[in-house]
């Protein structure tokens, strides 16, 4: 049997969401129907993990059992013609047989994108998230500074998940400004439910000096979600990438 | 009466470009019917000049006549409450009344954007067009100098158009690569129709070894529409920025 994993870009708009449900286009659904297509059988994908309705994806990877014999060449240009514009497989490769894209992701990217205009951006609509006033960006670096390291991230986590631990590890978290544009880029080990978005939403009001950067650090040990201010939309968020300990997946 | 400029930013996709017609949504026709219902009176709008259908703008130009007294802070909120989230202006100033959006252009700025990828990128579908092997970029740069100055176009536009004069000044073409990208930034003081479209692709030829740098001046010099290659898909053209002499619209 053949364990093959891919990786996956797809655009959040007009999509809802990763995960396979009876309504809606999903990314789980679309890939499993192309899938199915091209290799003559049902498929069954595990992807790293879930992402919102509205979520983009540059390096989603998921993997799947087949015992065909298609190349990793060909896969991707058959299942790309058979899916919606909105979703494309990027990669295709053969992995060992125990290989897990959920449990076995090592680490994983995130980029949470703002633009700062009292105009709304048609063009930057599906990418980016828009704050009507400038940020203080070098104010938002020192405030994130205090999320890298193992942190219980409780306050940063939407009510309704169920998590056993809330504890989880930030290796960067940085941020960059261009123009009228600010990217979060955060990397950690796994992330709690609309964690990401809940960071950035945080860092955004360092930006507009309704946090101070040097408080942080304390909001983080309180672990209250009240103090932490509102989620930011899905459609600034885009998992870049998912790390894997193989090789054509680092 | 007054004379109001507007600067619009517009996303190809979905739109069937600026120009009114009878089917479909044009982004003239958009803005007609939103400064309609805040202005109280028909509208009738001069743009810079027309973009096909589905060509970007960040910047395009228009103005129009009236006799409200709406400030030029209110007069966006109004218009882009009203308008489909394709569509934004995003500045709006008095002008000297016998100014004209079209008439009183002195340059353009276009940007073709194109990503090389065997697989296609959701994420890009409607602002890159996509070439499928990488592209020499430093080829492409030297083959853009050749653009630059004043030089009978008429090669680079295409069939159907009706005009005086094919000669245009391009006071810059570059070429800018990151990562796999590729942007071809082209400021002229006006373009013939399709012609940023075809001399993108024309340099893309180049970029893929079809053309060779040294041959583009022997090229534009010929004036052979054939020589040139294909036109290039239009969601990879923005229209960046329209100058005029005139503060704020520098």
């Amino acid at each position: 049997m053949r364990n093959i994993a891919i990786v996956v870009e797809y655009r959040g708009y007009g999509l809802n969401g990763w995960q396979s449900q009876k309504n809606g286009i999903t990314v789980q659904d679309e890939l499993e129907r192309a899938l199915k297509g091209v290799l003559g059988h049902d498929v069954r994908i595990t992807g790293s993990g879930r992402t919102d309705s509205g979520v983009s994806a540059r390096g989603q990877v998921a993997n799947f059992y087949t015992q065909s014999d298609i190349s990793c060449y060909k896969l991707p240009l058959g299942v790309n013609i058979a899916l919606p514009d909105s979703i494309a497989v990027k990669k295709c490769l053969d992995v060992p047989e125990s290989f897990n894209a959920r449990k076995d992701a090592v680490k994983k990217t995130y980029i949470y994108r703002v633009y700062s205009s009292p105009t709304p951006s048609p063009i930057r609509r599906y990418t980016h998230a828009q704050v009507y006033k400038k940020l203080d960006a070098e104010s938002m670096q020192k405030a994130a500074v205090a999320f890298v390291g193992k942190h219980d991230f409780r306050g940063f986590m939407s009510t309704g998940s169920n998590e056993l631990s809330t504890v989880r590890e930030i290796y960067e978290c940085d941020v960059v400004a261009s123009g009228d544009e600010i990217s979060i880029i955060v990397t950690g080990n796994a992330f709690l439910y609309n964690m990401v978005r809940i960071m950035s939403g945080a860092l955004v009001r360092v930006g507009q000096g309704k946090i101070k950067a040097e408080d942080m650090a304390k909001i983080i040990d309180a672990k209250d979600r009240r103090l932490v201010g509102k989620t930011l939309p899905p459609e600034g968020l885009t998992l870049e990438k998912v790390y894997y300990d193989i090789d054509g997946l680092r």
